[in-house]
């Protein structure tokens, strides 16, 4: 790579493996560290994981109120807890201001905020605030009590079935009908899955406490890329078979179903909860707590993608991390 | 506070407040919360801190190279463990880059961040890295092991001295010679404590093993603002000889000597310790591994600032976290 070389050049998981190639990532203590939603720290069995909003790459104050950027700050750390098969408990908070932010903005970041935390179990612990000139900034720390052993992204086996909760494609449904101009209130279920998304909390340690999930992770940047980091972390391939997909219904009507699909694949923040388990685990399934697909299988090697019964093309990853457009554009 | 009121008017501890506000601030698990260096978590008996450093607050690209800001966003952490009696653990890192940022500045970032990480125990476990239009963020949540009890800033007793560590306004001096035009190499001492702050790591830890210090903070702000918040922490007073602080030596003939007591006392980023012993404890702290000076003692009640053996006006505090102007303009 050229001396002129930028961060979006690399990539997110090149600015990953740079830090990791110059930095120690193990020490007496740590059971689990990097490439999984948390980390699992020794003794009294902690997960932690983390997680930063900005302003202009994750929220638009022309779509998104303070409220709406409390909620989401604390519910993206929330789902990576969920996909650990963990319970949230303390939060650390750094919360970057320009100097000129309303009190009543920060008002009503910290009152859904603290609503979220308050039912989600979550508490407030400690934290650092500081001015940003440029920018809201918030970076959540949490950490989370595993239900039963916590469940990693490695762990998939082959001959398993892999699952996905809620349906796909929501969020990013939301966020594109407000840019194009469309009302919050004409598809207020798309614009609440973008506004103020929904960590699987039940749903993760249901699946955790019962021991049979093998391998599980939330979808955050869309099943085109969180698809295959479970499957490279497992070491196995997956198929997918793209007619299971449970695609927001709202979204063909809206969009089409071509770029229904792509939302649904490369989206990104829906915060479903992808995850893989014995082929014989499915009539357990049917009494879980959020609604449930069967959207493929576990292999030896590869990730093969089938609509009709045949192989398609794989989706194109989207890189929302260091994005060649932004979000918002 | 009128509708208008801004976070700037509300200050640092305004903010604090309104999150506690709207934020549970307890749960199951949370031994110490917030209003410490760092929080205790049971279980395994880790600390948990949280700092961030944002571009254009924290620091400069005229006065700081990207190596400079990896070493500091990790050792304004470590301060932190340092002033809990703690040693080092996981740690877990946002990262904000600008999507132009040159992979050869990130390369300079963590190649200092890791070697601070690896020369103190700390490891990274996980984090987030995403695209900040506006500028570098770096934000870090930082595990220690107490070595002992935890050391609180509650718990100076009446009748105790207070100590502080090495010396006084060298960061703020340092950063206001490059201001005013220094070029580094000429006060490189200075700069160096503004570019390269060191977390007093080994002292922390050898105060903590003795279980003789009563109370403990790492002076971020200025001792005009941590000495105080000690103080109400404990539900003591202090009483603190100007005459006895450890001025840094090279800021009198460079700025004169008031300049050099206000860096001294409002500057911040010193990192110092700053703690309450028994009088007794005086003879064993001689055998600190980093010198300390004895500036006080703890009284009932009030903050009493002395010089000459008379009261002198109290130093103002300067918020360094909303300021009504950039340290660096």
């Amino acid at each position: 790579m050229s001396s002129a070389a930028t961060v979006t050049d690399l990539g997110e998981q090149g600015v990953i493996d740079l830090l990791a190639h110059y930095c120690p990532t193990t020490g007496e203590g740590g059971v689990l560290g990097m490439g999984d939603d948390a980390a699992v720290v020794a003794g009294g069995g902690w997960v932690v994981t983390t997680d930063m909003v900005v302003e202009s790459t994750h929220f638009d104050w022309r779509y998104s109120s303070p409220a709406d950027v409390g909620h989401k700050a604390l519910a993206v750390n929330l789902s990576d807890v969920a996909a650990m098969g963990a319970t949230p408990g303390p939060f650390f908070l750094t919360l970057g201001l320009p100097a000129g932010a309303a009190v009543a903005a920060l008002e009503g970041f910290a009152a859904a905020l603290g609503a979220l935390a308050a039912a989600s179990g979550a508490w407030l612990a400690g934290g650092d605030t500081v001015a940003s000139p440029a920018g809201w900034v918030v970076s959540i720390c949490l950490l989370g009590r595993p239900v039963g052993e916590p469940v990693q992204r490695a762990g998939a086996r082959i001959g398993d079935s892999l699952w996905v909760s809620g349906t796909l494609g929501g969020a990013a449904g939301g966020l594109r009908w407000l840019a194009e101009g469309g009302s919050p209130e004409g598809q207020a279920g798309l614009v609440a899955r973008h506004r103020r998304p929904a960590a699987r909390l039940a749903l993760g340690a249901w699946l955790a406490r019962e021991g049979r999930v093998s391998a599980m992770l939330d979808l955050s940047d869309g099943l085109a890329t969180d698809g295959p980091r479970l499957a490279a972390a497992s070491g196995v391939g997956l198929a997918i078979d793209l007619d299971t997909l449970p695609v927001d219904p709202m979204l063909e009507p809206l969009f089409g179903s071509s770029a229904a699909l792509g939302l649904a694949l490369t989206g990104g923040e829906d915060f479903e909860l992808l995850f893989t388990v014995p082929p014989t685990a499915r009539p357990w399934l049917a009494a879980a707590p959020t609604p449930v697909s069967c959207i493929g299988r576990v292999t030896a090697a590869g990730v093969v993608w089938t609509a009709g019964g045949r192989p398609v093309a794989a989706p194109t990853p989207v890189d929302h991390h260091f994005p060649r457009r932004s979000r918002h554009e």
